[in-house]
């Protein structure tokens, strides 16, 4: 035990000193890096509350979200300098996290990539839930906004999963006014001016179909000139969601006006030929 | 063995120690972070199958899953961080590990992306064990679900294996009632508001088939005008799965209803000529 | 305590005085750094407002985001330093930054493409709201231009959310004149010269259309010779936005001419069998 | 020689036991390490063998690679450690390796996907020589299941050689019995309801080929409605590979019975003329 | 301040004298590799400017982005060299360069992009202000060439902003004479020797038109030979960008030519009857 | 020259040995393990060409193509080591191949692919010089088959250079017996039974071509029922590469045969009427 | 100035020759290898040039291409060797050819990729000025091949800058001899055997163009048998490049030996009326 005393007792003690000094610096540094995110989270996620007008919950998910990632690359930081300082390099915790990385890099962008969408989603207000939408080649009204997946109800009843990442450009057809279109295609032959004048007439008595509409229905004119087919356009504003039943019914109000000028003008020659 | 006695004994016995205290640090950090790990992960296990009412035979198995990952990574880390006490350098362990993940990342990656890909398919319940779904471009009965594959049973008795990465957009046709479309399509001469009328009349009576029926089936108008034809849309709500039976009745009562009206038309005109 | 004043004070003396002269030279190097960054993108926007002509606020947006990524890189460079003076080694920060550099790369890149070709998108003005234009397919009238998304309002009422990664080929149509283009097909026995001279003369009078158009409506000539049908090119220059009107107003005129034309023809063939 | 003798023995001898030491620990490190892999592996087989039931040969196949693999790992690993042992850095090794994993990486990637791809297809046996399926678009038997290469006799004798890694859905054709599924189109005008009795009487008397069904044949009703013709479906489930056998003879009975039919109503018609 | 006594001031001394010579180094290095940059660049673009006849303004233009380039990568070369001298180890701002460098690689590796093929643009004058091209599929007039971005106006109005990086084919029209090609398509009924002579004597007389035409028109034969059309095919070299003019005058002579040699067949049957 | 005598000779001397020591040892090294690569390299090509049954002079160009990709990166990983052991740090060297390495990796990761791919269609034999194959969508007969591209004679002449990472599915056509398919479509009005017998006698003489065929022709059956065309298949087993003479044989036959059945029912029914 | 006579001038000494002889080896080894690298292209290229058979002009540029390739990566490793010697660590240096690597890697890959297969287009002579090629879908005759782009002009005079890496699968249609294909359908109800024979009787006379053929023209057989059209092959093999001449010659002395045919025909029906 000769040797025992021959240690350098005080290199060993100011070692321990700086040590101990140390740590207390990292946690102190992380506890201030913490804080400070945290603070910087919240502040950021008020600001935007005002700004952009978010719900309460929407806005709290979000927050939490930002939170945890923050502490786990901060706790992921503390482990690897305290190992440091114990005298463990920290290659082999960067290996680990290196190789878990890459797994996730390859295997798990998308699993990545859909939560960073979905939080742009939810946060930029693109779609509400209610909303009718296309997205990803997709028609419904959506049922759910998650970080992950958002959920569209077809107009057919499926049920479909959209992986977030999978939503690029957003088709929101429940934002604003929407406009009805018919065209009309009649006979090279036909009397063009005259039944541009009947489907005109036509439109202007929709019945109680009339509610639904800002503006028009107003013929715009020939759309289209073929060899055999006139086409003629008639296009209406209507209130959201109701632009199918105020064509339909467009379409049904201008069929009958053109059965009918069809009878009068047929009448017209049978009356001729008796004469 | 002069040299021997020179040794410093004391120098090596306090690395000695230090190397023993290491170690003993390494281990009980290993055995902390895996049993933390492990109570997390538990932990989370139980409060999902809670709020998402996952059965306990597919949460046991994700989280058997998850388990194994964190104790790969954790030995990993240990085996490295041992290596590196005795004065091995760890760039070797690091390397293989590296080359390994370097493979996986470019050769495998579609592997890691199935099991990812998987385990949110068995989490979210995106898919069941005999749902009617469209995944990947294929329609087809679930008939099992799993970390790597899904197999489903198409239509024609075929079984498709589907890797879970090729899984991106789920068309759920079993979570709801389902919507019946017929389109009626009548030449333009024809009367128009008749037709609409014996449609009506022949959907109201569909027999046994009723009782599949949530809601209609209503005639919503007139949905295409050509210069030839008008189409007319008859949609109905119906049970899950049933909507092709009430669509074929819809069909086969239209056909008759249509027959019936044009047999009598043509005696009317015949009583008409013989008048 | 024996060993305290063993201690070699002289040179933790002079440790602390270097590692407060590297600190203060830190600092003084960040704020530098700094000072003169922002000097540099300052004075870049303000050559760039002259040249291009981009409007206070704009200019603004895109400064505030240069300084902010600029001050965030050196701040992280600051900390990395310190961290280091202090006998931490750098590794553990740069890992961290790493996982979350390996996370943007992968999972978030869309987001960084998204602020890259905004930043662009705003800086060349190739897009003003109020534009009408086509982008990753979709046609409309530019509502909002933003850092991640633009939102263009289709001509059927429908709001596009299209995020600034998948604008790429940007279609203004409210740069300049544009052109109207009709094509006539008439049957391959009519005769040719005839028909190209009536619409060329219907073509002259446009009525309050006229005010639209800058140049022609011109016949450029027989676009198409089929077996069947002789095809014949209709051009005109008309103010933006207002092609479509043109076109329909010029497609009236020339059916009306042509059925003229027609009537005439009839009556003279029915004249020539009178005599 | 002076200094020969100056030469520190001790520390030589210290250094050598040392280095033999660490070698010893090294070699047996490795070959522990390799038993265990060997082990795990072997054990794994074992077990899948039994939950999966896959042929000796076949399991033999994948035990061997995966041995291989291992081993190949722990010899690069194993080198590198000793290269450092005599005072080589491993950099050099590390960075041979690198090159040569880049390249795999890049220009590789195909062949280290097809041996994975390959790898499950035999353990989780998608496919069977002697299976008739369809994968990368191509259709035909299967007539090899290789680790790189799958082959494929197509119907019309070509062979396909396809790369395990474009095999990725696959749809397997015989996996329990089939469905043949017959369209029948009639005019409009034609008498559904008696046609429909028509044809699923003819389905009843299918002949000898009756031994191939398993349910069925049955008339499922009017699949489709067009404005001229009326599509009646006829689905019978069949025994494996012999669904073309069925669907022909379904086809040639129906068209047997509507001429019979046919023939039997002009004979009414004539008789009714006659009287 | 016994201790400051004990200072090695000749060591302070020798590595002042260390570091201000590596400092004077490291600048003369650092300009001296820029002067030799700038002089291998600028000498490159004096050949290039003589070899590919680029025009001043343009050379300019890319020699100040190479310069810019150059300078860029050695100031971040010298700043990293003189932190390392003042003790900094420059792994910081390696990582900060590093993330910056990823988002690069990530974000904005079109911008890169963009810039490299504007680059190749300008100098291999592939397409230049004013040339009627076809790139990323579309068509127009040529209005500028950007570093970033190619402006191109299309034939009906409409900007086209097209990133460079998308510009990969390049369809230059304005190269060179072009070719007018023109198909008549004829009753397999009809004489086809007789047709083609008729329609080769009409294009020898193109009258004004004559002028654009620097080879031919001629009748290369028969090209297509379907059961009921027999196709010919005309040719004739052009000037540049006066292809659709020759090609409408063409279908306008043959239209006539063959209108008139109907009239006289047709006429010669008639005489042929009344005779 | 005081201080030379005061240089430690013994450290010198020691350092030089050691030096020269490890020169031999890392030389030994290298050969051992080139001479050890190429023995595997060459067993393994031994023992392919036994199993394979390759050529002998394909088997040597990929041997030697092996044993030169070996030798390289033994050089490589040499040269490392030797600049290492003389103070230099390979992190010089390293940096140079990383930057090539990047270069291959990003540039020429196809020419990788494609020495990859043709290494193994040599090793592999998919294809054969003369074999007429489908490969990247293009028919022909390969002409050459080389470590980076393969020649493919088109059918009209054209030579199709095809780099060998193009080639994914192969497709053989001459491996094995082909099938000769011929689809004959008749009227729905004509008597399908009779027509079938006809067709069948039909095939039973076909001349000289009888020798080319292997199994059949024979009619399997009604392939389509249309409300207009009953379609009959016919199928036979032919040598390879006269699948389509059999196939023109059998249609000429066919269409023969139906002629004279046509005539003669046409021959019944007037005498029918004659009588 | 007592602490100068302090410095170790030994160590120093010893320092400066140490730094002297290393500086000596590294231009050593600079001017070997590069000596050693520029044998190895020059001889290459003189194997290459006997072997291939390639223009001295081409191999001048491809062999300048890879000496300075060469050149490039060892200055840049001299450079990191001796910035390393005078203590700089090579960090720096790596770090900025890190970046630059990125930015090439990402931004810039298609340039190193255009340049890698412009190399091996013309090492390997795939295509040659004023060949008739198709690549990357463009059809036309090479105008020039280029390290980076190749130039083709089309059939319409356009001409196309391509950029080699979108080069993959040539087709070249200027090696060796081309075929003609003519497929001619005739109704159903014509005399099969007999039109065969006209067409090959037709085909025996092809005035002057006989001079471009090299086999045939024969008719192969009945190519096509739908319900209404009977479709007959001719093939010939033609001289390269006037495989098109040939086809309409063939087409033309085809339609006018089926009129001749037909007029005969008729001729023979009015007689037998006559008589």
């Amino acid at each position: 035990m000769n040797w025992l005393n021959e240690l350098n007792w005080g290199a060993i003690a100011t070692d321990g000193l700086l040590l101990i000094g140390k740590l207390v610096l990292a946690f102190l540094a992380f506890y201030v890096a913490r804080a400070i995110g945290r603070k910087v989270i919240s502040q950021s996620f008020v600001k935007m509350k005002k700004q952009r007008n978010i719900s309460a919950g929407r806005s709290h998910t979000l927050e939490k979200l930002a939170v945890n990632v923050l502490s786990y690359v901060l706790i992921f930081i503390l482990v690897t300098f305290i190992a440091e300082m114990f005298g463990f390099s920290p290659s082999a915790l960067i290996a680990g996290a290196g190789v878990i990385g890459l797994a996730v890099g390859f295997g798990a962008q998308g699993l990545v990539s859909d939560v960073v969408t979905g939080f742009f989603l939810l946060l930029e207000k693109q779609v509400d839930v209610g909303d009718y939408v296309t997205v990803a080649g997709l028609d419904g009204i959506v049922e759910e906004v998650g970080l992950r997946t958002t959920q569209i109800r077809g107009f057919d009843g499926t049920l479909y999963f959209i992986p977030n990442r999978n939503i690029t450009d957003v088709h929101n057809h429940s934002r604003g006014n929407m406009r009805a279109l018919v065209d009309v295609s009649i006979p090279f032959e036909d009397n063009m001016d005259e039944t541009i004048k009947v489907i005109q007439d036509a439109c202007a008595d929709l019945g109680d179909v009339k509610e639904l509409i800002k503006e028009g229905p107003d013929v715009v004119g020939v759309e289209d000139l073929s060899s055999s087919l006139v086409t003629i356009r008639v296009i209406a504003k209507t209130e959201n969601m109701h632009q199918w039943t105020v064509e339909r019914k467009i379409r049904q109000v201008i069929k009958q006006a053109m059965d009918e000028y069809k009878q009068s003008q047929e009448d017209d020659t049978a009356n001729e030929k008796d004469e």
